[in-house]
């Protein structure tokens, strides 16, 4: 079973359009977000993975918007690994909103991994290790 | 056979991110200006629609990165609608980096229309009139 | 004195460019963000004012950049209101890198009160009152 | 006499924001791609200048909002350079919206020259060259 990170966001006012709720694009922001929570849940921050010489980009981004979330709105931003691969991993997202306690969107990115030669490299060892780490390992361990 | 909308655009420096090339969420910016392109090509705004009455909020995103776009680089989007229903139509997307002439990101996005109670309604004839319409047929009518 | 709010902010991936440190406009994200926490510490949000028909649009906005911010930095954004007129107010603000302790930009922007006929009106007393109230206030108070 | 740069951009549906106009922060996004185009009509691009090892980051940034632009709306970005010294520069803007012929925002950028060690340099004589050249120049050199 993954397990699951939370990362609560205020939704900005720059963050709304004129239909009065937040522009669709923004949750793509918010999932880079979580997921940046959710590296150091694990005991490393993406900044220090870029640090290696490794990149995570994008290749596949995906949302449903099931409700809508409006400014100054506290959201969670549930983020968890559905799946991983030799090179590639999916990551999945729930937008709840606080004030209904209803998901409003849902969500995935897929990721490559790749080197300084920015070409999909498999996973070393290292790295698979720091990303399939169970939340509670990186604070036990001495 | 959907006519296809093409809309230039160029990347402008805030759009990308350390990585050095546009940051992913920016895609949804451009099909979104694409659409605004699309439905004058049409003979309307999205803006009079509003005018209207009627939104086309965002009910799915979906985009697939195959290559990069940089800084000041023109990327041109195509889109097209690639199915009607009901209430509901869905846009799909082609980005081209002009500098290379590769495709470099496809995605889609499906619309629900939405009246001024914020609920789906079923496309007035008027409206379905309006986004079926050729790129030529509004500049030869009268 | 004015009394000065403080808003923790990480830096988002998507805010940084290619220079490698978060892209300059979005300092005024910030900004705005921290304007909304200064509302809330004195007992009210700006979405309520919103409600109540009034705005506050931003008139003029001003940022000076010392130093840089990057990716997944920590920064503290604190606002005060450093002056108040008839039918306008100014906030100023600090934004302190906490990775480095240094203030790294300065700043400040200018807001006219607006009524609902988006006309710049003169404060409302009970507006005034919300606006000058201490933070310690509206939680002593009953 | 410094010349003018202008360039057009169509205002965007994820620009505006739930006050039914475009947000404050993009009109820094707007100026910087008015940069974009100044460089270019001197015959170079700023991506150019990066690829010389030498980076011109904002160290201020003013806007004065005297109307309002909204999602559709044409605008005209004036630009031009008010202010040379040994190792900075200054840029001036007028936002004019089509729709309505006013001038609905000014503002202005300080800019530093920075060599690839990130430290301001004077100008060196090509690059003073380049950013001071008559827009019609570079097109009649051989």
């Amino acid at each position: 079973m993954p397990t699951i990170t939370e990362e609560r966001i205020r939704v900005r006012y720059g963050e709304t359009d004129q239909m009065g709720h937040a522009y669709y694009a923004n949750y793509f922001y918010w999932f880079e977000q979580a997921r940046g929570a959710w590296c150091r849940e694990r005991g490393f921050s993406y900044r220090e993975l870029e640090e290696l010489g490794f990149f995570l980009p994008v290749v596949e981004a995906h949302a449903e918007y099931k409700g809508e979330v409006h400014y100054d709105d506290w959201i969670v931003v549930r983020v968890w690994v559905s799946e991983m691969r030799r090179a590639s991993m999916r990551f999945d997202y729930e937008v709840v909103n606080e004030s209904t306690g209803k998901t409003t969107t849902t969500g995935h990115t897929w990721h490559v991994l790749m080197g300084t030669s920015r070409r999909a490299v498999t996973m070393p060892p290292e790295i698979r290790d720091m990303i399939s780490r169970d939340p509670a390992d990186h604070q036990t361990k001495p």
